[in-house]
């Protein structure tokens, strides 16, 4: 189905409809608005609002796109009764929004046309979950991952059938695109849940440095540098290759008892100086921590259980792709914060490459004296999609 | 009190305290951290983290700064039996960190330094409520508002004895500093409400050009350009000289409903064009409505009830300044948003400027129809102070 099809006959599954009269109205308007943020982009700021990420191609965006400022990712559950053919509209509706909405055009029917101009390098990225595969009668390449012992998860902030992650510079630009993926989806799905993360705005950080999280940490210094050794799929079945797998954990951080532990305790747990986020082994960040380096004492500086020891991959080339946010919600009466990490990875294989890091972490870790998980969901990420296609096409018509 | 003065003589009331040995340890390390974001500027990003706003003068900032793109409005209540001499000492503390905070440098014994170095234009402006006046028994100059037919408050949207009203163009600066106000708050108060906006991201928008709001509207073309006449106090007691006043609504917005209704239904509910902003009887967003004119039928061209007309205040020098933020909450399971506006305005005289508009919105406005006024609090706002001053010290020490 080609990129012309129009919202309503997505809507309807092709027949016609008594409205037909009432949409080209809307349309034209919608058009007229494009046309002028089109030409009007002398006018506007130079920058952050104009930036746009392209929208296909062999992966999808919002994966090695470097992280914009805001993010909502909005787990949806299908319907009753919902069947592959829906799955297949639903899919094709929203990759038509995505498609637009990030190249700074509204979407079709879009009822706040002026809103969309903006695309402030939004992403819009889908991922299938259990669920939507077995409602689609395919095998889903992805499963709930085990329980883990340090595991405090609430039904709330787990699981979904569907993905949709909306990354944009512009907080702005994230609730109109969530608002349209919302709007469309409603025929075919409800919400399970939405969650909303943030990192430095665009411009406060130079580019390449590595952002902060609530901890105040930094957070984010060792990431794969070949994505497509441990990050895009490129065997298995046909319609995932390019893709990836998602694992999303919503983490809790006690930030009250993290900041009651002195700096070297907490720079003792990470294994990672507070200041300039180099190992306890070296002086820059980006020094290569010595595991085996023993102190006076004849201990090990970077402890037996700090973070960094637990969590690196033996195999570097098997390392995940760490895209966290951070989360921020409205503090409580006693003034206790309802903060955290959305900690967002990405990795080929979520057995192999996942599972034994979050194994070795919650045997034993000093960070989680301070963090508890409390929401966790799985998706498989279909690769992107040409100007014609669909995200998922390949994977549901097989 | 000094600016010098230290967070424990100000927690203790002046009494030495046992901890004093392990206090300069910490304030070391945020001095060090101070120092090295001071000289560490080259090295980051230019714009939007470093830009500074100042905190001392005859103004609060935050009222008349070009909005920030992050708020946050914390309505905090003092705990029973917190007189005077605890108020003062709260706004002493709360004071200090302002003024740290705001000038990119960390809070008094800061547990997380680093997350201090971006001032991104933070500002932190505070309010006084009716209930801080009678705890430190001093004359209220603002009361609550009168009842308005379209209300339908909540209390835990409403009041509030202290307002922190915390901005900046990066939210994990908003993050960081709301933290340090709710604990340094901690032994004084509890949270009442904290209500999180945000506007279009910095650099998205040409400078000087109006924000859209969640309706798709351009909110914020008509307002004073003259703050000495409407809304810095010029008499009145000696100690809000300076100063001005704030009434705070949270309007739910029905957005599906809104989105239901045509756009020439839209514009005709304003009164103003959606694309340009104009008056329906402009060109141009600037260009001055045209109240008396008709069209072909008759009737007026901006309608009797359009939300422009019944806003206007007759008296040019009597116009509230308004500075609203946008909110969107997490969607629900239907898909229904929570979305609105948090209405800031801020005017010399609630009573003679703000009230007669509220009245006449509430009488008729076709906006009614989407608008639900679901939250509302006043509060004074003091004058800025000087550097050895702290916010309140001459209305509080009278
Ligand atoms: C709130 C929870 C967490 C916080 C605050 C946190 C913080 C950090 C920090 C500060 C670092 C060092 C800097 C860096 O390389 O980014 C780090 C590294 C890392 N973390 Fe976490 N982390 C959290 C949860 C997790 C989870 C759940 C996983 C995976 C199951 C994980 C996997 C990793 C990995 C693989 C590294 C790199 C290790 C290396 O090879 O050096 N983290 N984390
Ligand atoms: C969700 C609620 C509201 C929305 C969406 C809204 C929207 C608008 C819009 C689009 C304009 C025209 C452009 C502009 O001058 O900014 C406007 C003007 C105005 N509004 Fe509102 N408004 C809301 C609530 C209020 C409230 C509660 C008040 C005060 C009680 C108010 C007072 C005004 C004033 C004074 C003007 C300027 C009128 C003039 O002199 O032209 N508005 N509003």
């Amino acid at each position: 189905m080609g990129a012309a099809i129009s919202r309503r006959s997505l809507l309807a599954g092709g027949a016609a409809l008594p409205v037909a009269a009432a949409v080209p109205g809307r349309q034209a308007v919608a058009d007229a608005v494009a046309g002028q943020a089109a030409t009007g982009k002398v006018a506007a700021a130079a920058g952050t609002g104009d930036a746009v990420e392209p929208f296909h191609g062999p992966h999808q965006a919002g994966i090695a796109t470097v992280p914009q400022a805001h993010a909502v990712f909005l787990g949806l559950d299908l319907l009753p009764g919902t069947g592959k053919e829906a799955v297949v509209r639903l899919m094709q509706l929203l990759t038509d929004d995505a498609r637009r909405l990030t190249q700074g055009r509204p979407a079709l029917a879009d009822t706040e046309p002026e809103l969309a101009v903006s695309p402030a390098r939004l992403t819009v990225t889908f991922g299938f979950g259990p669920g939507l595969f077995a409602a689609a009668g395919v095998t889903s390449p992805v499963r709930a991952l085990p329980a883990f012992e340090t595991d405090r998860l609430q039904d709330r902030w787990s699981g979904g059938d569907l993905l949709v992650q909306l990354c944009a510079d512009d907080p702005m630009t994230v609730a109109h695109a969530l608002r349209m993926v919302v709007k469309d989806a409603r025929a075919f799905a409800k919400v399970r849940w939405s969650q909303r993360g943030f990192r430095r705005a665009a411009g406060t950080q130079a580019p390449g440095t590595t952002q902060r999280n609530l901890m105040g940490q930094l957070d984010g210094t060792v990431n794969p540098s070949n994505l497509d050794r441990s990050v895009w799929l490129s065997d298995g079945p046909e319609g995932m290759r390019g893709g990836t797998t998602m694992v999303l954990r919503r983490i809790r951080m006690k930030l009250e008892q993290w900041d009651a532990a002195d700096r070297s305790a907490r720079e003792f747990t990470i294994g990672r100086r507070l200041d300039t986020g180099a190992p306890l082994t070296g002086r820059n960040e980006h020094d290569e921590p010595d595991l085996n380096r023993l102190n006076q004492l004849g201990f090990p500086v970077i402890a037996e259980f700090a973070h960094i020891r637990r969590a690196r991959a033996a195999d570097v080339g098997q390392r995940i792709l760490r895209r966290p946010y951070n989360y921020d919600e409205p503090v409580g009466a006693d003034g206790t914060a309802d903060s955290g990490l959305i900690f967002v990875s990405y990795q080929a294989d979520i057995d192999r490459q996942f599972v034994p890091v979050q194994r070795r972490l919650a045997e034993g870790d000093l960070l989680n004296e301070w963090i508890t998980p409390i929401g966790s969901a799985v998706f498989a990420i279909p690769p992107g999609c040409a100007p014609e296609g669909w995200i998922g096409d390949r994977l549901l018509t097989a």
